[in-house]
């Protein structure tokens, strides 16, 4: 085995040699060692497990760990703002400047590029879009104008955000992610000479769901890209910008907006963020960070949306945490619960698969999930055998466009939800699914 | 002056006698009335008055009585819904049962015909209108395919909602409102007629700006609609269905939903409520009631739209009101706020300008607006005076699509937001304001 230390992140891969522990076997000794499997999977069948580990949710323990954020506002509290507006009347469009402040800090971007919405970040994207669709960007054709949009993809990718585009009938165009990011020779080529690709997927950190975080190299060129069509935007999501599992290993991650700028594209990026996941997952706050020019073109469409997002929850966010630092230090809480899940996960892949030459998978630094790639033409199998004994693992070619991966070989593990004694009985059979599936497929001749 | 008294609704119509009062001044009398006024004007505008009451915001006081809400929930609450789900994680689109069930009974409508969403209703009628423009309603074709699409508006009317029809550029068409509703001969007539038209935007009780309430027979007829258009909606904004300002003169409204179906129109209707208006103004919660068949397609894009809504902030209000009588209990608070207001601005205008035949109002039972129709060609410059003296009020115009008054004479009135002294002032200067201009166009030939 191999431990590729990227600057940013570990990958396990077999060698060549180990690669070929499982197809090596002969005939026989496959057939002996599924009879074994397929005891053991029965035995693991017998014990009804019931435990669903497809979405990234906090665990109740991480929920448990926030409730003194309920205290924060009370009977008692004074509803102000810093500049002397009252919370609980209409008005302030943009959010309030301490909360601008916050979630501009968690981007590395001044409070004037910020606008604070709602409970999540999710609904910003599928507006950006859905405001592109009817009404164009900043004075461009609408989409629902145009014979053809094209957004990329960089695959395995985020659900989520696959199926906003496919929503809107925008055409979703596959580019392979490596650990710097996705493959920016392909990019830079198609962006250039395309001009009905209008926008790219990015979760730049801790990417969902390989845990990637996009290389120096990587952002510089998605800054200086040269666009065919003036509307080209990159949706940068930056969901796990604070999410560092260890301490002493975080990604780093440059920030994009002022780099745009400086390469002479301001207005090409919508970054998004929100707090679903560092307070209460679905009640949170949430921003879109951009040029001035574009939030100018944003407010005016949010101010027929809305009279304005809940400020009362800004104000709370706000008083919770006083600045930045509350938030990383919040992290630090969430980091101690979650990577002894990561780490139970990866324990049980390495010592059971290591070697046999059917499976490669993601060490992240920090985010939700952890990727792993079956021997081509096994993760629907797999993820079948797993619901059947009781764990719902996310779908099988969930992670990309039209929920078809070409190679029917990525699985996404969510290691968070589960108390640990529960994730350990999950990955169990999930390894054992995996070896399972393996056999099947190498004695059907795959 | 005859005091008309309409089943729901009083309105002080001036005698034809009367309505010559100013009219018959001879030139040499409103001359010298001018030069009063013009002194009594200068007088006012010393004053340096600084109010704004062109939008319906609750007062401070409305807000500072609901400030035991904020203790609702703290560190020490179940987080738990009635059915056992933790409100601090991700899950249940449609909202928590007993939210639904809470906002269902504003509406008159059971909780599984209701789902409930985020801090306003405008953002839902957005979404909807939206929907309707790129993916069509229930299988018909998308509003952007089409060459025409056309909304009915009674006017004057909500500003906001002609805001979001114009946004999507939807042609709007005035129905004239009468004290039982809009003109139904005409919705009937236009809506059977004209397949284009797909759409009509209600605000059913206590109107925005008249405070009229639908007559059971306006309802009805609207339940009974034979619309050409498949796709054709009403557009029920409830936002005031719990907002009396009398404890002994209350109107009613007939629930629609239940008309509707009975009448073979079981889709016909989405309706819109929320607890901006109850609780805190941006803060509350909102819902959208319409056919189960319906929910199921509005819940398919909002599936791709969010993860869900603000759950916590749901079962804060379900535990702060307990039920729909807690929510009656609060509203009458804000009534015995709100109706000294009321009563201060139709006391001056009585007072000042019945006889006069240069004005007409209406005397609501409740809502957030009075509605004065000014001498035709006045309203403009009426609210410019105000505006030169510190008064601001909504723009003559705004109640109606495009902001175009076709009679200039339609003035909204909001008492509820300054103070009752500073209201006083502020209606003082409005009766002024009116006065003058009312001579000015006397003298103008008008």
């Amino acid at each position: 085995m191999i431990v590729y230390d990227y600057p940013m992140i570990q990958i396990i891969r077999q060698t060549e040699e180990e690669m070929k522990a499982y197809q090596e076997l002969s005939k026989e000794e496959l057939l002996s060692l599924k009879a074994e499997l397929d005891k053991a999977y029965e035995a693991e069948k017998a014990k009804g497990l019931k435990l669903d580990m497809s979405r990234g949710k906090p665990a109740v323990s991480q929920l448990d760990m926030a409730m003194d954020f309920m205290d924060t506002l009370n009977s008692e509290s004074s509803m102000k703002t810093e500049d002397g507006v009252d919370v609980r009347n209409y008005g302030v469009l943009e959010g309030i400047p301490e909360a601008r402040k916050l979630l501009g800090d968690m981007m590395g971007v001044p409070a004037d590029h910020v606008i604070v919405c709602g409970n999540g970040s999710l609904a910003i994207m599928f507006d950006t879009v859905s405001r592109s669709v009817t009404h164009g960007v900043n004075g461009c054709t609408p989409w629902c104008r145009l014979d053809k949009v094209k957004f990329l993809c960089p695959v395995p990718g985020y659900d989520r955000h696959f199926a906003i585009t496919q929503y809107f009938g925008i055409e979703m165009v596959n580019v392979p992610m490596t650990p710097q990011g996705p493959d920016m020779d392909l990019v830079e080529k198609l962006v250039s000479e395309d001009e009905s690709i209008k926008g790219i997927w990015c979760v730049p950190k801790y990417s969902n769901p390989q845990g990637y975080t996009y290389s120096e190299e990587t952002v510089r060129r998605f800054a200086a890209l040269k666009p065919a069509a003036k509307d080209f935007r990159i949706y940068w999501d930056n969901a796990y910008v604070m999410h560092h599992l260890y301490d002493d290993r975080q990604d780093e991650l440059p920030e994009i907006l002022s780099l745009c700028e400086e390469a002479g594209n301001p207005d090409m990026v919508f970054e998004f963020c929100s707090t679903s996941k560092v307070i209460f997952a679905g009640a949170g706050i949430s921003a879109i960070a951009s040029s001035k020019a574009n939030l100018e073109e944003i407010k005016k469409s949010m101010s027929i949306m809305t009279i304005g997002y809940d400020k009362i929850n800004q104000l709370r966010h706000v008083r919770y945490f006083k600045d930045i630092n509350g938030i990383a230090l919040h992290m630090k809480k969430h980091a101690e619960q979650m990577r002894h899940k990561f780490e139970a996960v990866l324990d049980v892949l390495d010592r059971e698969l290591s070697g046999l030459g059917i499976g490669e998978w993601t060490k992240p630094n920090g985010g939700y999930f952890i990727s792993f790639d079956a021997m081509e033409g096994c993760a629907k199998a797999i993820v079948a055998k797993c619901k059947e004994a009781g764990v719902i693992l996310t779908g099988a070619g969930a992670a990309f466009p039209y929920g078809k991966d070409p190679k029917d070989s990525n699985i996404r593990i969510a290691p968070t939800y589960p108390a640990l004694e529960e994730l350990a009985m999950a990955v169990d059979l999930f390894v054992l699914c995996v070896k399972l599936v393996s056999v099947e497929k190498l004695l059907a001749g795959g």
